[in-house]
């Protein structure tokens, strides 16, 4: 699919479903999201019965403008992946009974090791970034590999097909395996300075593609290379990523390896990589002091609940991080998460908080304060995801100004004889819808049984990056 | 499709898996299952690279057997469902923040009393019962509803479409909304056997479809009533099915409606209904001597683990309940539950069995010994399955002299080049498989990505039952 074809005018015509707020979602059953040339929205019409009015309201550049429509759906924001791992797509599935750090030395290191293989990292760059396209994902923080030309490709696929995505280059110069590793901190600054330098030159603008620090954790860089990527942050201005406080092991380990730190918080914040363009994944089991401490530097959190549940590393208290005023997003963190759709995260993140709900100490009740509802759940998908990244002027909602990153969510309908013929293929994926059900029902149906079948176009800056057989253009 | 047409003796050829014990995955590459006219394995071969030798050492009636294969992928035995709900289909998804009780008024007994209306239960059966069968379930345990007619539609449309099933009209007499009440105990025990006698008169030898006694659990039904369908349960020889333990505010209102029991299941084992074909579905807080009463009588488990934790009913505990003695299989138990899906249940076991362990009085290490394991969830999702409704003998696995009741999975393969038109549309589904995985691995990959659209085609007893555009008859 070209990313690159010019746009014309266009209105997105039919229901539109998104977040206004952390409990409010806005569903609109009959709407118009006028978008011009540049991808940005020029109108937002709440009460479009009459095409024709809404087009001669908005004056003769209207007047020809194309018309997408959605009959049987709505138009949704785009999702924000916060934090995943390009390379490990292929071990998606795979983790057995492992937690973090086994599963880091049985499954990740030997896969992400081999990307100095540049043909093996197009194929498995191109079906990760399809695969994301596909659930309707139009900004996505990656983690790559230590290599820089993969990491530039993975930069120049996200550009080609136009992913809005943050990539980033991962430095590890400590107990990782000798053979995927970085000779020093030199080498390790020189390399991500290398990939930085390119990604910006592919997209000076960084309207898609962006680099993004990545320290991969703090076990794996000395303090000197926490420091000295703090430094390289602050010089080039760049995003940073990393993990902080996955698994229990994991904060014991770090406590070993910097016995002077107060905190595995505070050994980021010693080597000034928490800043407000910082996404910090997991966030797990963090004390009040450490969430003061991303508060006070306005670093944002990136909640990954399937890999928590995955790789048993516990229970984010999402609704204590919000209470504590940190901004959140949903993030997939394949392949400790085991898909790459941010649907499938928000379910995830839904059946966490009742886990966090059961867990109360209130014995028979349940807290029900920390369970997240079906609208907080979509916000961190969107407008928390998109704040998260950077982009929460630029993407999240349909505003007048933001850009068009949306997707066409079709929900076809249930066969009015039962389906007879044996294959649900032509009756619109897997969420049944019979009738009657109200648009806010339906929202509830796509969110708990829908997939990418239901996820029947994809637009970037009003770019059409991604559509299934169901979306004709 | 019809699942009455004759089947000739069929050899299905390629790799299979399926689970020897509860611990134990049998993963065979090269396989070969013969299977005969009545829908019976007559061989099993496990190094089955030659075909034509292994026709030839099964003798002349095997020569001109029709031989199906799966190459990018592998036959596994079909889902049990034990437990599910199929008039709540069309509320799939929708449960907002409630609780059980909540649950039930608001959104479940106005749905189900409308099934006095034929036609609309014509639409919400045949459709549940293509997705039970869409999704691989070859047996499945329906509660209906209290109207004889639907109930006795629902078994018409099982033994139609050839899916085992045990099929259950609801009985309530009390504490249920008047709209939707047995009129008095004596009108619960006779509509109930009029449903027996009818679905004993469509499939006399009880192959395909089998009646079921359903009270729908203690709090809908009064103490004489309970004992009345105890005795008809004795009198009639058939399977029982109710809900028991399912969450804290339930169980306290038991005790006050029950107030001389000792527990909820001594509720139910005072009325005589504890047999050896009796399903207890949810048993998430029993006590350990209602384990034991459960066991002594011989009665079985359906784990819900999907509608237990949407509906924030707890997290149960199965390996003790396993550890005890008890058989266990996964229920789906839609609505409560969000997905027609057992692959869906099996990974929602092993997520239910993580937080278990996370919940560990052993605080900073986790209980990994709760942890289910891949194999563990996919033995309770078929042969724990099979055992709870009583086709141990019959279904569950891959034995000379079982029934053939099978799925063929097909996984497909990540595209070359990554996908670059837009769609997986034919790339094979959810699954990505690079070509470097082991079939162990494979396996692994479909329990943790797969859907629907990897269950290719679905037999019961050797008779096609499903398929999608993927398997070509």
């Amino acid at each position: 699919m070209a990313a690159s074809a010019s746009i014309s005018k266009t209105i997105y015509y039919g229901a539109f479903v998104h977040s206004v707020s952390l409990a409010d979602l806005e569903v609109c059953p009959k709407g118009a999201l006028g978008v011009d040339e540049a991808g940005v929205i020029k109108f937002v019409e709440r009460d479009a019965a009459d095409l024709e009015k809404i087009k001669a309201k908005h004056g003769g550049e209207w007047k020809e403008a194309s018309v997408v429509r959605v009959d049987d759906g709505f138009f949704f924001p785009g999702f924000i992946d916060t934090h995943t791992h390009a390379p490990q797509h292929p071990n998606t599935g795979l983790f057995g009974k492992t937690t973090l750090l086994d599963w880091l030395e049985t499954y990740t290191f030997p896969l992400e090791s081999s990307f100095s293989d540049l043909q093996k990292a197009q194929r498995i760059y191109s079906n990760f970034v399809s695969r994301t396209l596909s659930h309707g994902t139009t900004t996505c923080a990656y983690y790559a590999t230590n290599h820089v030309p993969a990491t530039n490709l993975l930069a120049d696929i996200c550009l080609k097909r136009g992913q809005r995505a943050l990539v980033g280059r991962v430095c590890m110069n400590t107990m990782s395996p000798e053979y995927y590793r970085d000779a020093s901190v030199d080498a390790a600054v020189a390399a991500s300075q290398e990939s930085i330098d390119y990604i910006r030159s592919i997209d000076p603008a960084g309207d898609i593609v962006k680099p993004i620090i990545t320290p991969r954790f703090a076990p794996s860089c000395t303090a000197d290379c926490l420091s000295a990527l703090g430094n390289l942050a602050q010089q080039t201005d760049a995003h940073v990523q990393t993990h902080v406080s996955e698994n229990t092991s994991e904060i014991a380990l770090v406590q070993d390896l910097f016995p002077t730190s107060k905190s595995y918080t505070d050994v980021y914040d010693t080597a000034n990589l928490l800043t407000p363009k910082t996404i910090l994944a997991h966030a797990v089991h963090l004390s009040p002091a450490e969430r003061q401490t991303i508060k006070a530097r306005g670093a944002k959190i990136s909640h990954c609940p399937a890999s928590n549940t995955a790789l048993t590393s516990g229970c984010c208290p999402v609704r204590e991080l919000l209470n504590a005023g940190l901004t959140v997003g949903l993030g997939t963190d394949v392949s400790g998460g085991f898909s790459p759709s941010i649907l499938e995260e928000v379910r995830q993140a839904i059946w966490v908080s009742r886990f966090v709900a059961m867990q109360s100490p209130s014995a028979a009740a349940t807290d029900n304060a920390a369970k997240l509802s079906t609208a907080e759940a979509l916000y961190l998908a969107t407008r928390g995801g998109a704040a998260v990244v950077g982009l929460e002027d630029r993407v999240g909602g349909f505003e007048v100004g933001k850009d068009f990153d949306a997707q066409m969510i079709r929900l076809g309908s249930a066969p009015e004889g039962g389906e007879q013929n044996g294959t649900f293929e032509l009756a619109g994926g897997p969420v049944d819808v019979f009738g009657w059900e109200t648009l806010e029902e339906k929202v509830e149906k796509w969110v708990y049984s829908g997939d990418d079948r239901n996820c029947a176009a994809v637009w970037v800056k009003g770019r059409l990056v991604h559509r299934t057989g169901r979306y004709e253009v």
